[in-house]
């Protein structure tokens, strides 16, 4: 059965994705930022579920992170 | 191994994905417009790979299609 998800609840829920893996790479958000060339602020918004991001730019974050795009919508 | 996508071949397996599954529920792209509330142009745009769509339209269009939204990624 595929719930429906709210909009801010898939977003949120992928901000958690990428903070989980951010943390278990040993990355802080400045890290993260510099390797993936995504700002900082921009990092913490879509860790708080706050930014609607778009496809490249997931697709940046999950090769900074060595995972697939998918993997980060595998909430 | 995580091979290194470029977005353009990204946005393209994506936009193959979509029209794929459009096909299989037997929806035109007028059908899945009207049923998704996305206009036609922007779903022709993205089965064409050329539109760098956010992650609430990609809900949106798997919620449609009735997939997960992590689906249209496994590319």
């Amino acid at each position: 059965m595929i719930m429906s998800l709210t909009k801010e609840h898939f977003l949120k829920t992928i901000g958690k994705k990428i903070k989980t893996l951010r943390e278990a790479k040993g990355l802080s958000q400045y890290a993260l930022s510099d390797e993936s060339g995504i700002s900082r602020s921009q990092i913490v918004r879509l860790e708080n579920g706050d930014l609607n991001c778009t496809l490249a730019t997931l697709l940046v974050l999950a090769e900074t992170l060595g995972v697939e795009p998918k993997d980060l919508l595998d909430v």
